[in-house]
């Protein structure tokens, strides 16, 4: 069944609000193997939305309208249907009661008739949340089916009948499951690069490339009769893909870099302390949006000065004077200091420079990160390209990063 | 001009991400008063993209595209746009220089070739922030406007080429300006209320609130016949709303709390030491994405733990015994402790609970800001609704909120 999705509402065509339906119900649809091929968004307006339905139904036999059933005068998604379909609208008791209920005592404005008028022949979409109705309407083998706009309402809509009644009706050819790897340290293309003919050569699972901020991602879709033969496709690609570039995967799906470490070290009883320069605090404010982190975090320290990384941190001033503050050797004295003082099993350390200005005649965007505990200091040097913003957040991930490798390799 | 937006990502269609490209576009366009009529979305995939261009172009003249402009197989949109006017794609220098310049010492993939391709009488759109440079194709007085998909780069590559180039082409009937007044401290709700009857009255200049991540900002957008007259009617809005709310409005259009407060402690010489127990890092993290703030920030702890706050800060265990580690009195003992470490002018402290479990009996979401200089120490009480990561930025902006009060009140 193909499948598209059109949002009414001018609102979206002003930008005041985004376009979460689609993402939602795109979601639902993938999972129970409804292909959505489309997202259209068009504004209150009759003749334009004539056209949309026109095109959609030329191209798909799904399709799925969210907003436009209010009360007011540009709320017009059934009427505009009725009038494609050339049906007429008619009175539905169900969605009256609903309307009538819901005002039970206060004045009901008349607008709100509409609100229980349909294009004959409709099966109502209760809605728990709100008086707009949804409707499914089937003809010439096609299928409509329109909800209205707010989240709260549509999305206990969608999962509660309009499900039930795509899983009832789609054909019998299986489901669409997907899988995200989660990459750090590989640019897209280089990522591409290392499993360019596993992607050429699959069609099912398919295998496609993502760039996030500063990440990376891979996801993995297969198609197949059931989801446990959909699982099993995926997990003997996912290997396939591990088998080349392990190493970089840093999780799947919902995961994140803090989140992946943060788990780590609370898993494993291990207490940290961090001393940020150029980071500015970025990393343990990732690490403190974990839950549960404040049983592994003893101390940080954003040490922005030299002043504060001599004093602070208890470095060697020869130490900065000798190989300057961004160094493989402060950062590593940096590490040391605050786990010393902290009395952490692990300090991490960042030094380097965000820019806009360069320091001791070194490139903006050099960095270096440093790890101490009992089993090995460590330090890692970093250039990157990008804005202020930018170089702080991929410094940040990349401290997380070392981190993670590091107790997976040594603790 | 009509323009409409395609967004190209099956991605979009898996409902993997939101179209907040779309939305972005959308905003920007009516702030410039270029009338957007349809959102698409659509797959990576040549031969629907194709279906969408050719209907796309005969409804609208203006077309913006956005995704697809990477360097792997399945990023297709200049391509296909190519096909589509039967253009041949051809090197530009300048995308060249900039993809091999990002490479710079590294191997670069050859799969990036492609990105410094481009259809024959393309105009560049620089990309600060990655290798894929986009383009405008003005063909049969259709205008095509092609940018990448990751926000970070499409944003500032709309505002900084795309809009300027846009106001020069579209008709001279007027201009439309606009000015967003940002606010801390207020819900939507009650500065809706403060000011129903301006909102009400005005049609022009007209006022739109809207709510952010923790903020609210008002909109005035004006109708003139030049700049000048729109800025007049805009700043004569401006000053009714500041009589009514103007202690909470910290800034207008780009301004953030960070970039206000940065530039007050930069401007004024003024330096600074935070300690920070429940923002976890995220106050010093958002004031040091400021340039320049190096010689402001003397010094920031992360003091989570109740021994890190006796240990670093200096904070006497009675104290915390019989106050509370989250108290009016522990947020004083943390800035006092903390400016007198680091010798600053100011301290700045927040002691709260992030959760999402609650802690000495006292809710989630409460939390206390200290702020010590010579011109006096005060402490603040805040409540706040939400999960962990809303409270997090809440707090954080709370307290660069009450220290910018501080700073124009006292010093």
């Amino acid at each position: 069944m193909k499948g598209e999705i059109i949002s009414v509402g001018t609102e979206l065509l002003l930008g005041q609000i985004c376009n979460t339906d689609a993402q939602f119900i795109s979601q639902e649809s993938a999972e129970i193997g409804i292909d959505i091929y489309f997202h259209t968004a068009v504004g209150d307006n009759r003749y334009r939305l004539l056209d949309v339905l026109k095109i959609a139904s030329e191209r798909s036999d799904l399709i799925i309208t969210t907003g436009g059933l209010g009360p007011t005068e540009d709320d017009l998604t059934k009427e505009t249907i009725a009038q494609f379909l050339n049906l007429p609208m008619v009175e539905y008791e169900q969605a009256k009661s609903r309307v009538i209920e819901h005002f039970h005592s206060r004045e009901m404005p008349s607008s709100n008739k509409k609100q229980w008028l349909f294009p004959e022949g409709s099966k109502l979409i209760p809605n728990r949340n709100g008086t707009a109705s949804g409707c499914i309407i089937e003809r010439d083998s096609k299928i409509f089916i329109v909800l209205p706009g707010p989240p709260n309402e549509l999305q206990p809509m969608f999962k509660e009948t309009v499900e039930p009644y795509l899983l009832s009706k789609k054909d019998k050819s299986g489901v669409i499951k997907s899988r995200v790897l989660k990459i750090f340290g590989l640019s897209e293309s280089k990522t591409e690069e290392m499993i360019k003919d596993l992607i050429e050569r699959q069609t099912n699972p398919t295998i496609a490339p993502l760039v996030g901020k500063g990440e990376v991602t891979l996801r993995i879709t297969a198609k197949a009769s059931d989801n446990n033969e959909a699982l099993e496709m995926i997990e003997e690609t996912e290997k396939m893909i591990r088998d080349r570039i392990g190493e970089y995967i840093y999780g799947i799906d919902n995961d994140t870099l803090p989140l992946a470490v943060g788990t780590m070290l609370i898993n494993k009883n291990i207490t940290i302390s961090i001393a940020e320069s150029c980071t500015g605090g970025n990393i343990t404010n990732l690490l403190t949006d974990v839950s549960g982190i404040s049983r592994s975090l003893i101390l940080s320290e954003v040490t922005y000065s030299i002043d504060a990384k001599i004093k602070e941190l208890g470095i060697c001033p020869d130490v900065i004077e000798q190989f300057g503050a961004v160094s493989h050797e402060t950062a590593m004295a940096m590490a040391k200091g605050i786990r010393k003082k902290a009395m952490s099993d692990i300090g991490l350390s960042v030094t380097g420079i965000a820019g806009p200005d360069s320091v001791e005649d070194k490139p903006v965007g050099l960095f270096y990160i440093g790890i101490s505990s009992l089993y090995g200091d460590k330090t890692y040097e970093f250039n990157s390209k990008g804005n202020r913003l930018w170089i702080k957040n991929f410094a940040s991930l990349a401290a997380l990063n070392e981190l993670r490798k590091y107790l997976i390799k040594y603790m």
